[in-house]
């Protein structure tokens, strides 16, 4: 039984031509360009047992995927699960959290997987591609997952996958920019993936900005067990964030060290965030917001320093701090954000990665220009840092200064990028629903009919009894 | 409170006494036959420390363990929390699609340990397991939870464990046809796996057919809640994945050739199923059975061939043409099939397994006759298909020949087997419940009162409130 | 809107200034200790590089990471998802069991890192940590969690932290003891982990018995749902235990044959329980708190013994034997325990930790006493003993002696701690509910208003909607 107050949304909305287009044109697209370009690296490829012999290689165990596979999936499980449940914490909207998310995951890792393959893999005219690709792909895909948490709830399916296209495209240019031109470290994103994505996110839905969102108010909350299946996202998230943070860092003690770091700098922010939550709430409850959201932005902050030597110390006062201002965030800055700059951020991306991934850039900088020779050995230091080459003669605090200036770049890249995306998102094509139908899977999916509505029409005797 | 139209039932499905004594019977069994014949295998036994001297190995991380114990766990994932929770999306069979899943798949592994240690681990009189043993026990059981795919909600938990028996039998017995007499490649299990499992699923139901089955109609559906519960499970079994097609393929590349070739299909995959979900409904909404199910056949579709060098975007072909094809299958295919050939497929396993096996088998066929030693390297080539031995002088063309056999026997045993099987459990003895009764939780299980019908009670003054 | 049951216990739940108060306290002394003892071990140490060449190594995958990363993120699941979702089966109390799960444990780890740190990896003044620790500071935790059961709805958040530094701290001690004085083996925690947090959790439950707690029994059931998310908690902790039991064991055939042993444990385990779920209820039908958790006990039971030479069939005996014990235990133990002994168990550890936990360190003793060079190789007798320096001396039957002491030395020390931190919790000053609002999320979480309370307002004429 259809609700009455969609009926005459239908038109706008209908989606049956319009999807159907774009993601089979997509996927065309993906197979010939992949066709063209993409083919196994060295070390996936038949022709190992002979790079194997020219590398002196005398172990399997030395494929990069022994070293990385099981990260990866780590990765992979908190791109899908991870920031897939995380947002179902809305009551109506479990199915477009869940759903959207997956569908633009999975259109983003192919895309990505070529952008980021021309930039850093390309090798005698072919993408050369190892699972280092694939994490690269994800953790791409995971600044579009950001960006989708500011607009959630409120764009249609291809809405997603326009932004999607753009933004893959921008975070690859972004991150060579970065990594390549500035030869700055960010081994777990808090500038690439966490900066860029969230003022991106937060550019875009400024843009998209709708005055009347008050009449899908009451969609806009959770209910108990929405809340539940949203904390198996923070769960998630945060207990692989130390496979996130060292997934693509120098094999040996960099990886170990990126786990350290992220687990110790996660486990203090918990504790500030409850503290917080409960601080900041006149009947001192804690607010389940807080708890699937601020926990996390420890695993944020550290995301560029956690491969360096920061120390458990160091991992635990940037955890706390972050947990703090995160949940400051979302009890003053969101409603301020909302009310004054009329920007909507429906999941609070601004709290849990646009501070926080502020904070990790700086962290990372002032960690890069504090690093010594003593700290981190004489070779360490070289390798840590990677001053090889034309990097030969950088020194540390030059390091740090340039680490300053790729935050400086993300965020331009995430404003300029945003406001023009946001532009294309706003053409009256798209097919996103009215003020009052966001929040709402009705409109984009088929949703069964519930026990709760049985019983609704179980006592409302003008009403057959639906079957 | 007893629901009334459950009472007359009590008798017929009572399993007080016939589950436990299957269940002890079973277990003593195990005991007995794993004490006559049961050891480690030498990398797991304590006299590990002289065997590494005798295959003059240097150092630990050369244990099998290393190279295949995290893929192990993500398939371990998939077989009970992904097949598992798959199975949730009915509003009342939350409790037996996990419960059973678990009962199942623990009997099975214990038994497949066995049947395929008879075949592949027997050395001296005993069979020496190691990880390998334990990825392949999984493998096995999950033929299992594709074939209670199809019967979800209809059997007992008894015929559950009878045509468990039954099955990882069979299953044994056509691995042991297909990879050591026809010597054919299957790591992901395409064949052995899918193809046989989801056949011998549609026999047994067919044999199984209800006719009355629309009596219980209305409990075939799925709720609000149970949907969000099955995308836990589809997304566990999407992302692990690429883990289940590369946990036996031999060390090095063929393992992280699987990962990357399953990661490209099961992308492509999720974009063609959003597309014909939205296509074949007319009001071209999303369709959460096909989110659910289909977007998974990507996976299933390169079993076979993901070892091999199906390359990127071979892969991305061919796990478009499968989400296509399930798909449909799911709009067009299981009504035909219910109405015209009386096979009841509750979770459309013929789409999700059945095609997409056939599909996985052909491609692997076609991919291994195209195999050329310019492709894989002179080392690579005979190491990829195990052309050693009395396979020295099989050439690529023989070899797809008897891949597509291997279709063949293990669509003969599927249909032979499962028409035997289905023939055992038709008989009057297992408790089975009545047709009503279907997909209802609490025919064997003890079900909490819930919220919902505290509600109905509270406003009912006919009936006394539920305590 | 505020149900009226709880207005009159706002005052003495109130949060606002206890909570915030000892969690930041706590943070700082955490940051001030870790400044002055905690450093990275030298396979996390940016001088890893000058370690590798004077210990020889030739590869970055001798890293201790490469052996035990996986595992790692595998424990970590269980004690987050886990035992978080593992307790979420009440129904009004899904916030509190996955909350404070995550709060306590967060708290923990940080302070278990330094005790045990303490006792295991000071060097020169100075606490190396590396991944081991990581995973240890994780079984410690896990301990508090199995405490958290038995106490589960009873208690206030600042309780649960009073209690956690307590019991860290006995843990550790108690781990000191065993491990390193009586020289004992238990890498999966029979002993350290389970008999003694669950024996700790049980004497904790029985000083702060509630005589008025049936005031509260509406909401100490489950509900249709909460059931479910529970299972995501079992599945998860059953699928990773293999995980659990080897993650510390040597390298090598160790962590390997923990691995088997714990998988075949657990699978007779879930035949058991099954059985005799059914055969112990009149109606013969299965009941979701067996299988939420008898199932489990399994890989508890073979804790010491799994990196034993248990062999697959002896863990098939002590699986099926423990699966047996704790369903009868649920069925007849714990209303005895509740009526006779006064021991409130909420989530009944006592059947799951407590007697499985005892079970596993006689196994464990009888395992290491009848250990024979025949069985381990000369070598491997050695290894698996760690019969080095003034162990040398040592036999297996007098190993199996101290094995037995370490039992009777967990007891004492749980029942010993858990009477002092029983009767520190029982002050009045900690914030805990009256029996009437236990098992309620109410108190102390910010509870969204639920579709089932509009149907209730909805129909309820006397009281306004709520907004």
């Amino acid at each position: 039984m259809e609700r009455p107050r969609h009926q005459g949304m239908a038109k706008n909305t209908y989606m049956r031509w319009r999807l159907p287009l774009v993601c089979l044109l997509w996927e065309v697209a993906m197979i010939v360009l992949f066709g063209v370009f993409v083919r196994f690296g060295p070390e996936a490829d038949a022709h190992w047992e002979e790079e194997k012999q020219e590398m002196n290689l005398t172990s399997d165990i030395e494929n990069d995927f022994y070293f990385r596979y099981p990260s990866f999936q780590d990765v992979h499980v908190m791109i899908f699960v991870g920031f897939g449940f995380l947002m179902t914490f809305l009551k109506r909207y479990g199915f477009g959290a869940v759903g959207f998310n997956f569908l633009l995951a999975a259109f983003g890792i192919q895309w990505a997987l070529l952008m980021q393959g021309w930039f850093h893999s390309f090798k005698n005219g072919k993408i050369l591609i190892g699972v280092e690709n694939l994490i690269n792909a994800d953790f791409c895909v995971g600044s579009v997952c950001i960006a989708f948490g500011a607009i959630l709830g409120k764009t249609s399916p291809i809405q997603l996958l326009v932004m999607t296209l753009f933004q893959v495209t921008l975070f690859s240019v972004n991150e060579y920019i970065l990594l390549n031109l500035l030869h700055v470290k960010d081994a777990g994103g808090s500038m690439t993936i966490h900066t860029f994505g969230a003022y991106f996110g937060l550019t875009v839905t400024r843009i998209l900005y709708r005055p009347n969102l008050e009449q899908s108010k009451d969609k806009q909350g959770s209910v108990y067990h929405s809340d539940l299946f949203a904390m198996i996202g923070t769960l998630y998230l945060w207990m692989y964030w130390p496979s996130f943070n060292s997934a693509i860092s120098e094999h040996g003690d960099a990886q170990h060290r990126s786990a350290i770091n992220t687990y110790c700098s996660l486990a203090a922010c918990v504790l500030t965030t409850m503290a917080f939550s409960s601080m900041l709430q006149k009947k001192g409850k804690l607010d389940m917001v807080h708890i699937q959201n601020a926990t996390l932005a420890g695993g944020v902050a550290v995301g560029t320093s956690a491969e360096m030597m920061l120390t458990p110390y160091g991992s635990l006062i940037v955890g706390s701090i972050s947990g703090i201002v995160s949940t400051v965030g979302y009890v003053y800055f969101t409603p301020f954000l909302e009310s004054r700059l009329h920007i909507q951020d429906t999941c609070g991306i601004h709290n849990l990665h646009a501070m926080p991934g502020l904070i990790g850039g700086i962290v990372g900088a002032i960690t890069a220009a504090a690093a010594t020779e003593d700290v981190y050995g004489k070779e360490g230091f070289i390798k840590a840092f990677d001053f090889t080459g034309v990097y030969k003669t950088r020194t540390p605090s030059i390091q740090g200064g340039f680490q300053a200036a790729g935050i400086v770049v993300s965020l331009l890249m995430a404003f300029a990028g945003g406001a023009i995306v946001g532009g294309i998102l706003k053409l009256p094509i798209w097919g996103d629903a009215a003020a009052e139908n966001c929040f709402e899977d009705d409109v984009y999916w088929e949703v069964p009919e519930d026990e709760e509505s049985d019983v609704y029409h179980m006592h409302n005797p003008d009403k057959p009894a639906s079957p």
